[in-house]
């Protein structure tokens, strides 16, 4: 299956904003929430600051070579189904070409245009495979070299997400002032997040602002009940 | 942008395989590496337990909500797509039949063949609208119902992934057990993970096991090299 979502001309940003969002809505999220966790168990920050780090530090490399093996499997997997279909065209022309009549006989094309259509597309057989990856399949050839770049910027943005809910712990002593802190800044930090994923994504950025913080505050609530309850 | 993958016939898994792949393989990861992490800077099983289990609250939350999200994003998407693509259709139909010309002329059609296609399909607004969102954009109508299942399973996933490198340091007191057993058990179960994932997504399931695993221990040796110079 393909791993990375599927981009239209439609959407207006780059692949590197998705992967900069992917990165930094986990990377927002979660080491906040297991900071807050911690502060409601413990009572040095010094404890959280490394717990924080390490989970950073493994966040960023889950997620970052995730993304890299997932674009990786994204090109493996458009050629060995090009492969198929260009074996399917070899081997049995007839059932592929009754697949491209079926497509366009659902859209209520009479016949005859139906048989122009087919003998048009199967007339070049590497048009009649690119035509079967992008109809038949909805696949697009993903770019090889998408792969390095994109695990970097998702690594990269975690870090960035990451550090900022932390930045409390390394300055202050005081894990209730710190913690207070991190909320303030994190919960700042989701909505302008929240806010620019919308403009790229929704036509309702200001949903999306309070949406984001709504997830990064339950995650958080639910990380410190639990660190409460047992720690 | 669509943020879930497209889902096209030849992958012969679910969509509930794909969210149990998406949750595990992070919930698998990070809490390993986060606990792996720790055990190189403190003494004591119990706060490795309480920022585990913090970790793993945290991010099963942040993951299913934030699938929850992406897949009502999706819906919202398609719809707004939809609705821009039939104003299109009715403000400039001529602009808009030529796209469909455009993506026939791309695959060799003699000019009498595609202006046949062009008047079958404009036809019908709505079938006419329905091939603009498949053939020009590449989106598939998103089943609105399927969020609340994929937000649980993913979470549910990541739970399940996350408690198993957790169970040694329940069981044991010593640090430096747990975390060797902890280590056993994620790799094998990164091993047959990979290996299971690999066999729904590529058609080579042991190069699959042993990336996964090496994922997973990457992850893992960065948190504890860090948590170790920091701690």
């Amino acid at each position: 299956m393909p791993q990375t979502p599927h981009i239209e001309r439609h959407f207006t940003a780059s692949e590197t904003v998705r992967d900069i969002v992917i990165g930094m809505s986990d990377g927002l999220t979660v080491p906040f929430a297991l900071a807050a966790g911690l502060s409601g168990a413990v009572e040095a920050t010094g404890i959280i600051v490394t717990a924080g780090l390490a989970e950073i530090a493994a966040g960023s490399i889950a997620m970052g070579l995730g993304g890299y093996l997932a674009a990786k499997t994204d090109v493996e997997h458009f050629a060995l189904e090009r492969a198929r279909e260009e074996r399917e065209t070899r081997e049995m022309p007839e059932t592929e070409a009754a697949e491209v009549a079926d497509v366009f006989r659902g859209y209520g094309l009479p016949p005859e245009t139906v048989a122009a259509v087919v003998t048009g597309i199967r007339a070049d057989r590497a048009r009649w495979v690119d035509f079967m990856m992008k109809f038949e399949l909805g696949l697009e050839e993903p770019d090889p070299r998408r792969a390095r770049r994109s695990a970097l910027t998702i690594a990269l943005s975690y870090v960035a997400g990451g550090l900022l809910p932390l930045a409390p712990y390394f300055i202050l002593r005081d894990v209730h002032q710190a913690l207070a802190g991190s909320v303030a800044i994190t919960l700042l930090a989701l909505l302008v997040f929240g806010y620019v994923k919308g403009r790229f994504t929704t036509h309702r950025p200001f949903r999306s602002a309070w949406q984001t913080a709504i997830v990064g505050g339950l995650a958080a609530a639910a990380a410190f009940s639990l660190a409460k309850l047992i720690g």
